[in-house]
């Protein structure tokens, strides 16, 4: 029978915080729509939240509020779960309950995911159901989906992200206002783009776990947090900034994932720390808490995703559209397309990967110095792509661009030339991305 | 059984000039890693071509090689047809055949989409197979997918494209070195950035078909690429240019959408034209040849999507996205998310269309003028955002930014102004669209 009223298909939504209340919005402003979407309309089966009284962005009708998350997800009747709680703990033992009991998930959560994605997706493989996680990284941008299914037939050489807002709302605001990074991120706290504690956002951690589940998805290898280096740009400087600046350059905390060649063979490299782009390169012009992710493929070339990377309704909207799809699959009783592993390369430790650095110096202003610094460099196999030297009295400052070289022989520089009698200080120390196209020259 | 092995599926590819040869090398060299992403090997089972003999950027395995489509598509071992022949017929009657004979089909063709999707469709639910056709608007940038499927929780207002590399390599010329547009096309024609005939690109219909492709799927409506307002580039000239630059802002062609308020309830706006947008805009700084899109939506905000939006290469990315898609859902036996009209939404004719205009005249200076001008504006109902008149020896000349208004009452204005005894000439009327913030002003 062809029926003009299928079966309602059933979501409960675990949270209701910035995210959940958006959710639970959608689903009913937008239930027309999404019936059609769909096949089948979505029915909201209950919201479990841990204090029912506190004030909230949407009116939630009492009956379907509740405190026990787990008896919700475990109902015969619940065929969607939306996890919306973030962290680690109960937010997976829901999620393993949920496709244990038949539930297709939908989870916004880039911490568990990046922490142990293997566990989620090895249950959602022996349940036969969906977990998507597009909200997990650059919020409302579609990025894992393209990822997984519009650049399978290519093979992804490169992900740089911007990936965290807070942390661009504070490099962008000591760019445009030469501010320091105390300044500009109280301006961000005041303004609601930081937390009261920071930590998080401020020293990588979330932009590393983002890195994590790009890398994972693009070059098909288990990738967890802790194999991302991570970096964050607590120690950047308004002279710092205004280095980049006066290279043609700006300062960006960048999520990178590379496919690079390692001792044997093919491997992964994923990292998180500040630095220098060239202001040509796409990136450069990400603004205030705006997030963007540039994908380079062998095939499709240079691409970017751009848009809001945070805030209720921009990541709703990216849970709507997994929950669209996993309910889609409900109808024809399918599955979507799921992680996989099956290239499985070594992460290549942060040592031997590949960067480039711009290294400002305070010398001595006197014969011979030049000729030492390019010594120390030359010792460590570090070939130079630029030095600008400008002297200032007794004093000169210098300014060294490399060319690329291992992060290890890299640092080894550094070192050395830390210790050196004619180098006052090494007053910045940063490293350089993207194409520079002379920028950097 | 578990089989290691799979059932290779069987793929047959129709055209082979710049994007087909690059569909058959990728599909050889990237063997291994499309069986993985698929969960069977992925199989050439034959290549229709009209000259066998003709060069190609790719060895054909003779065998392989046919100048009979029709028998090919029709072949009963073939599982997953490519289209890239490009134009109406025969490529319609080919995927119509192949979809018959139960194949499912990916096609680049964006002109026989735009003119005939209906059919397509209808042939492709009929049979209940796939019908992917991601390469057909901006190449390799993944932007139907997320239309479809990423925004599928989300309410679309607005469908901002640059759609055509040609133009936008011309106008990007015109912009960056003063150029007129003859000269502009001219070093596009050397570069090969533009045919020797020009005309599809430069009057419109390339990015004409392609809106109606964006307006169709953004907002579930069934537009054809006669629903779409068109106008070209050929009449923009340096001065108009030069005037966008003035007023901080930078002539592209546009690829318009828009869900928007008409006579009787919700409507559909699908048009192209050259438009100016102020700097600030994310797509003013889409450079050369590349493409973007910029989509408004009700929860997710601001996204844009960018890249190179012709070329063998990244058009052959989009396509093999689309085959691994076709491909995992023909080994589960499934379809996936098709196309949907159910929104069925009027599509508005484009003088009740809502823009805003810029438009230059050179006028005789005296007292009165500017009062009459404005009244002929307030007369059709345009209120104005700015006015501003530049005193030249005996005559003036006045920049008039409006407000938004109907695209008739526009356009009557423009002729009222013609016709005045003090206007010596209307020297140039275009569009204005995306955000102003105040760049406009």
């Amino acid at each position: 029978m062809n029926s003009p009223h299928p079966t309602p298909l059933k979501v409960a939504v675990l949270g209701c915080g910035v995210v959940g209340s958006q959710v639970v919005r959608l689903l009913t402003t937008q239930s027309e729509d999404l019936a059609a979407r769909v096949g089948a309309p979505l029915e909201l089966a209950g919201v479990a939240v841990r204090r029912p009284d506190a004030p909230r962005d949407v009116d939630l009708p009492a009956g379907l509020v509740t405190t026990d998350a787990e008896a919700l997800v475990r109902r015969d009747d619940v065929d969607l779960v939306v996890e919306v709680i973030g962290g680690i703990e109960p937010a997976r033992s829901l999620i393993l309950a949920a496709l244990e009991s038949g539930a297709s998930v939908v989870s916004a959560n880039k911490a568990l995911i990046a922490e142990d994605g293997a566990t989620l997706f090895a249950a959602a493989d022996a349940a036969g159901r969906d977990l998507f996680y597009e909200a997990a990284v650059a919020g409302a941008i579609p990025i894992l989906r393209p990822l997984r299914e519009s650049l399978a037939g290519d093979r992804v050489t490169r992900v740089l992200g911007i990936t965290n807002g807070t942390t661009n709302f504070v490099l962008d605001r000591m760019d445009s206002q030469g501010s320091g990074f105390a300044e500009a991120l109280e301006e961000a706290q005041r303004l609601g783009y930081a937390e009261a504690d920071p930590t998080a956002d401020v020293e990588g951690f979330d932009a590393a776990a983002k890195a994590a589940i790009l890398a994972s998805l693009a070059f098909h290898t288990r990738v967890t947090a802790n194999d991302v280096h991570r970096e964050g740009i607590s120690e950047v400087t308004a002279s710092d900034v205004a280095s980049a600046r006066e290279m043609g350059a700006v300062v960006k905390l960048l999520s990178i994932c590379e496919l690079v060649e390692g001792p044997d063979g093919p491997a992964v490299s994923a990292r998180v720390h500040p630095a220098m782009i060239p202001l040509s390169h796409p990136l450069a012009s990400v603004r205030e808490a705006y997030n963007a992710v540039f994908v380079e493929s062998e095939a499709a070339g240079r691409l970017m995703f751009y848009g809001p990377g945070a805030g209720g309704p921009p990541t709703a909207s990216a849970v709507l559209g997994d929950l669209v799809s996993a309910a889609r699959n409900r109808v024809s009783q399918v599955r979507g397309a799921a992680e996989t592993t099956y290239a499985d390369l070594p992460v290549l430790p942060m040592g031997r990967t590949q960067t480039r650095y711009h290294i400002q110096l305070d010398v001595d202003d006197k014969a011979g110095v030049l000729a030492s610094v390019a010594q120390a460099f030359a010792e460590h196999d570090v070939s130079l792509q630029t030095v600008r030297q400008e002297g200032r009295g007794d004093d000169a400052q210098l300014v060294v661009v490399s060319h690329r070289a291992s992060d290890a022989d890299l640092s080894a520089t550094v070192e050395t030339l830390s210790a050196m009698a004619w180098v006052r200080e090494v007053s910045s120390v940063m490293r350089v991305e993207g194409d520079t196209e002379g920028a950097l020259s």
